[in-house]
């Protein structure tokens, strides 16, 4: 089939929802509450959600966006992304992980569009080469159009990730995908080395496609108390009852994320499952850490002495891989090696590239200590 | 002789000139050319200065201390410093080290009392012990009163320190205090360890005690040219003509210290020279570097990780010996150990306690950049 013909065939079916409810702690001091790390300019100019945004706009048309956040980010997402409507910006009562999110998404989208595809996205990702997502893309929209099909885009494991959920392909499809053998969460140490030995095995990349009645028919099979909670909110969308349904029965859903809802299930199915992956080959980057953007940075940019320093004039001796971040002062660094640093008006974080992951740490301590002015 | 009955008779005759014209550069960017290291408060509540000068009011009256600064810092002297009056602080038009600014102070004081007793004090060290301090001080000005005595207080070193001068302490003088033998510039390394296993140097503390009358009769000796010219800036003080002399003469001064200038030669003098080192066992530290006040700060308060921190709030895991400086903000230290982090309005220092002593060339790059906003 042409290209063309699909990509105007499914622009006009195909629904980003964007999942950016995330508290990102992980950026602290940067990112707070109420300025998570999906509306931080990580990379460029743009926030992450408006990149996000604005990689897709070439899929889809602007009024079939769906945003599912919250109510701490609502507004300043509305602020972002202008050329969204307001009833397009869902704010979730509370968080419930993201089978009850991108569930409402789709029982809504059901209603007004039978054959809506739908593609469920992080908002807060870096993407190297945005013509080469949007082809996997399109190829994705495709299969997911047809049939009860569910692709997930997988990314080509580089080191062994603990972090992440893996994804087990078996054998090929369609030329550039395989079929799905297994959904894993988060391996340990060891199984991460194996997985990435073995060759075929993808990170999660936390992208999917699938139509949205072959997501709520799967909710409807694995999620037998939620899909109906869900349902009746969709039903009450658009109406003067939804925020009263939606604050009732929300909460009520499960908590709960749709790989282990949904996707680990199905993949037990073998060829039932219809679960494919494509791989991601266009450049990925989830920015999980203070030490994930600077080595996204130093790739780049490629400094010599790999520091990689924001500030107004920069002196530096004996240093060499430090991120610091401070925009409004002169930053001196003397002696000094991989260290993170960040300063914002109110706060200053100091660690290593090694610690930065326990970034959150300090974010719980502010919690416990309610000083919400700083987180 | 009754130590009260010394106190009063001295009192009377006794003159603090405080040298106040450094521009302290190691503790940038908190030191700037406009807020030197003796105009801040690294120890306490009252700045360097206002402490040099209240722990010495109990020796002489207000109106016959003297502050040698540069026209920088006379402003912000005089604002620290309200019970002065102006024509006590004399800036200089430009710095020619320690000998014109003593000599100066000792050709104005010996026109207006003949037996006046001069103390010249450095205005940026810390005292520990203040009575003790101003016990040995009243030894020294009686002893600095009679004939043609020059007296230094020498401080017990503690370790082979290579930044400072030495003064080899020979017989016992009257009960308490040593002839010196020889005054030696900053020696090597090994030098160093030699004079601190022979027990009988002691650190130059550059504070000196001699009349006015000693004083300038040794610079007409040592210094013939530039004692002349001092002694037609002291005809003219008080006089319409004095900041035109001043700025006319002194330039021509020799920039020499008088150590350098009078003490080292003199002391070659032997017996002759009326040399007398007085044992400072009062507690002292010149604060020379962010390290050096870690140490005293850690001293003094003894934190069982070894941290100092000043901020809103501090949170701090896996860190020791750290020294941040960020009073406005809250501080999260994560991972690091014997890191020196000082932030102001526009500057961000990081570096470590070993390297802290390497401030001083950020200086020099912001002076050869012209970055007059930063120093």
């Amino acid at each position: 089939m042409d290209k063309k013909i699909i990509l105007r065939n499914k622009k006009s079916n195909f629904y980003p929802v964007i999942l950016a409810g995330g508290r990102g702690t992980r950026f602290w001091p940067l990112s707070r509450k109420r300025r998570a790390k999906q509306l931080l300019a990580l990379d460029g100019k743009q926030t992450m959600i408006q990149q996000t945004v604005a990689r897709l706009s070439k899929l889809s048309s602007r009024e079939r966006f769906w945003i599912i956040t919250n109510e701490d980010l609502q507004r300043e997402i509305a602020r972002q992304l202008p050329s969204l409507g307001k009833r397009q910006i869902i704010a979730e009562p509370l968080g419930r992980n993201t089978a009850p999110a991108i569930g409402l998404a789709a029982f809504i989208l059901l209603r007004s569009d039978p054959d809506a595809v739908i593609g469920m996205f992080p908002s807060d990702h870096v993407i190297g080469d945005e013509d080469k997502y949007r082809d996997v893309l399109q190829r994705g929209i495709a299969i997911a159009a047809s049939g009860e099909n569910i692709v997930v885009l997988g990314i080509h494991p580089t080191r062994a990730e603990t972090g992440y959920g893996y994804i087990e392909a078996g054998e090929a499809f369609d030329g550039k995908g395989q079929r799905v053998r297994r959904f894993t969460e988060k391996p340990n140490e060891e199984r991460a080395e194996e997985f990435l030995k073995a060759g075929n095995y993808f990170w999660n990349s936390g992208m999917f496609l699938w139509s949205a009645r072959t997501l709520t028919n799967a909710l409807r099979e694995h999620l037998p108390k939620t899909a109906p909670l869900l349902e009746q909110i969709a039903a009450a969308f658009g109406t003067s009852k939804f925020l009263i349904t939606f604050r009732k029965l929300y909460p009520k859903c499960e908590n709960i994320s749709i790989d282990y809802a949904v996707l680990e299930p199905r993949s037990l199915k073998g060829k039932d499952s219809n679960l494919y992956c494509l791989p991601a080959e266009f450049g990925w980057n989830d920015l999980g850490s203070w030490t994930a953007l600077h080595e996204h940075h130093v790739g780049k940019r490629a400094p010599k002495d790999g520091n990689l320093i924001s500030g107004q004039g920069i002196f530096t001796l004996n240093a060499q891989g430090n991120y610091v971040h401070a925009p409004t002062k002169f930053v001196a660094v003397v002696g000094v090696d991989n260290l993170v640093v960040v300063e914002t008006k109110d706060a200053l974080l100091i660690t290593t590239r090694d610690q930065a992951q326990d970034v959150g740490k300090i974010v719980k301590h502010l919690d416990e200590k309610k000083l919400h002015k700083l987180v």
